[in-house]
């Protein structure tokens, strides 16, 4: 079963963009109301995706992506998820024997940066960068299906 | 925008079977609680499809498949879709210019035995057979993810 294993933490400062690499802008909407299961389509540059995770909370979820044709991925962005869409930009950043995402969100979530490290087994060790904070892999309102809904700006 | 145009009815006898193939059995379940669209995981043989339908009445509606590996629809259908499935046998029958589709439901939804006619524009002319009989295109009740709750056996 494809699972995602991802621990995900805050960012206390800006030092790991000097090892970042370009930022990829992520432009992504979900299938409101779904329950066991959260529905994305996510569009970066030319490419269309569309993921399906399940809701189990924590660092381990059944993950399945499909690549779409964009401009598929586009119209059922615009037509039948829910808004707002969740803008971002992603840096990847190697950290020891991992490569680390960095999130910065837009939008109605700017200001918010998580970092995430995806490992192969959810007891994996990995280095842990003097930027990231603490662990929020746990917390819901991290979910990016969450962020629509409730998103960093209405969180203070 | 990829578009189904589909009318459907309600078939009188069996006399369809003379004109129709071998039937295919298909299992497909859906993520329930999705708003604008309804995303269904479909099993037919050694096939597996992801689909994606707007959820506006009618005869026409924005509609997105794409093909998944059977190990992963099965999956999805297992752990993430809502139970009961929708099982069905499919038939083709050809019928003047067109094949229609006869779907002999099982399960919860055996007796209901549904036909329809897949059109390139909504006023298209076709040749209506004999055994068709009420048109059932705006009834939401007949909607495959509709069925999954409200069984053709609970109708009674």
């Amino acid at each position: 079963m494809p699972a995602e294993i991802e621990r995900k933490f805050l960012v206390r400062d800006d030092s790991w963009r000097q090892q970042a690499g370009p930022g990829n802008p992520y432009r992504q909407g979900y299938f409101g109301g779904t329950r066991r299961a959260s529905i994305r389509v996510r569009i970066s540059g030319d490419e269309g995706r569309l993921n399906i995770k399940s809701m189990t909370l924590g660092v381990e979820r059944q993950e399945y992506e499909y690549p779409v044709p964009v401009d598929e991925a586009r119209e059922m962005l615009d037509t039948l998820c829910e808004r707002p869409f969740v803008e971002k930009v992603r840096y990847e950043v190697p950290v020891g024997d991992h490569v680390w995402e960095v999130d910065v969100f837009e939008g109605d979530n700017a200001g918010l940066v998580v970092a995430e490290v995806e490992l192969n087994d959810p007891d994996e060790g990995f280095e842990m960068p003097a930027w990231a904070g603490e662990e929020v892999s746990h917390d819901p309102k991290y979910y990016n299906i969450n962020l629509v809904k409730h998103p960093y700006r209405a969180w203070k």
